[in-house]
């Protein structure tokens, strides 16, 4: 067997809320083992306190997936290549991630653009359990993820996207102060919202500093649907509220004067406090939250 | 075998541009036995005249392709199947379409925009010969495209694609007008972006009058590769123009007053006038033609 050294060892945190245990560990074993890993209980305000340039999030319910020919997908080295190569949020590629292996980028495709941006995401998916809001896990109870697709692309500038925080890569140099999953937990309102609007404001932040935001490739396999009856307690603000606050999002503006990640958090506060208050109350003390 | 009526047999019109001859329908014989087939000399100026509601258009070196596990890929029954089923262009759902079978919106997207908007394109892919550049078919002259992606998606609004007309099926009755493929062949400065320009036109056309665009499956089996010489000479000044042209799409806008495809279109060929003409006396031609 060949001896590669791990990539990134010394600079990528695995962050691992938990609810359950940690037995899931166990198949990911010889995957994880050079990593340093952080278990937060869930909830724990403390949670995601690495310094590392760069974090994997990874539920406590999430087992390593195969690819349709059987082999094992070792998710973490998935997200780091997502990471390490570039992001194309400017033109979309037919083909995909064309820095992949096999791939380029197809006719048509202006030069000037092929050098990409640096990639602050990698947002990788489910197979088995997909990860459906509670309306449709009542509907589809039995409906399961058997599709492997076999890319990784950019989510295009400009376009807004629903970013599960179940098995999450990040650049935290380049996005971290915006990845905040706060005040959500039990007695808020907005139950099961945490990673949509950390993904919000990442994206939209993403997109004016042009920076890149990937999904797709690495899958794991996502064991165990949540009680859908709970999910539903806990979203039915959230899907409503959402109605006001993608609009927001989509329009969403920043002043010249905003020059870095933490600058622009700042000013989103600022607008969130202005622009979603009249919704709750409840978006006036998340403003604060995120400007704290 | 079950028999099933053959799906839109009656308002689908499949359109072979041809250099070569028609050896290449052999193998599409059981797919396109129930379809009318209007076969154009590529060059010819009366190619495209179909009247009916959908167009399928597919090369002369196009074959029928497998899936992974060996199935032939009917490539006009997918076309078919995405141009009758919604886009969702204002939203990215990471599990790609939500109207395949076994799929759905994911947590997060806004139940709002789950209706989806009418699918004007369906833009297919190739294994094997990728749709590449000169300068890249040059660069890599054996690689071949051997990943089969299983997934069709919507384009954003607001991002712009290389949309290749080899494997392409559109709703002729949402979008004809703007599919306009003329003035690129012989003699033009503009050659090998016939299909790029009318993809261009017709996603910014899209976006403007929420109509989806979409692209993924089916593959066809692409068998030729074109000269990569020739094409050099073809493509030369449209990959230096073309830094020119994207920013121009991107930031176009149409006035309130064009309502219909064909006044939009004439509307973006004013402004190619207008804003292209600068960059060499074709684009004004170009413009003529566009209007004519």
């Amino acid at each position: 067997m060949q001896q590669v050294a791990p990539v990134l060892s010394d600079e990528l945190d695995i962050v691992i809320p938990t609810i359950r245990n940690l037995d899931f560990l166990e198949q990911w074993r010889a995957f994880f083992q050079p990593y340093h890993l952080i278990v937060v209980q869930d909830g724990d305000p403390s949670r995601k306190v690495s310094k590392k340039k760069f974090i994997y999030t990874i539920d406590d319910d999430c087992f390593v997936a195969s690819t349709p020919t059987g082999d094992k997908i070792d998710a973490l080295q998935q997200h780091i290549r997502n990471l390490l190569t570039p992001s194309t949020p400017f033109f979309f590629n037919t083909l995909y991630d064309p820095y992949a292996q096999g791939c380029d980028f197809v006719r048509g495709y202006p030069f000037s653009l092929r050098e990409g941006v640096p990639t602050a995401v990698s947002h990788g998916l489910w197979l088995n359990i997909p990860d459906y809001d509670a309306p449709t896990q009542l509907v589809k109870p039995a409906e399961r993820n058997t599709c492997y697709v076999d890319a990784v692309m950019t989510i295009p500038k400009g376009s807004l996207f629903p970013m599960c925080g179940m098995n999450l890569a990040f650049n935290r140099t380049l996005i971290g102060p915006a990845m905040y999953f706060g005040l959500m937990g039990d007695g808020q309102p907005l139950g099961r919202y945490d990673d949509m609007w950390a993904g919000w404001c990442v994206k939209v932040i993403c997109d004016h500093l042009s920076l890149g935001v990937k999904t797709g490739l690495p899958y794991i396999w996502h064991s165990k649907a949540s009680n859908p009856f709970v999910n539903l307690k806990k979203e039915y603000k959230g899907i409503f509220w959402q109605e006001d606050i993608i609009p927001f999002f989509q329009q969403v503006s920043f002043s010249s004067d905003s020059l870095t990640v933490e600058e622009l958090y700042l000013e989103l506060a600022f607008k969130v406090k202005e622009g979603l208050g009249h919704i709750d109350p409840y978006f006036s003390k998340l403003a604060d939250g995120m400007a704290g």
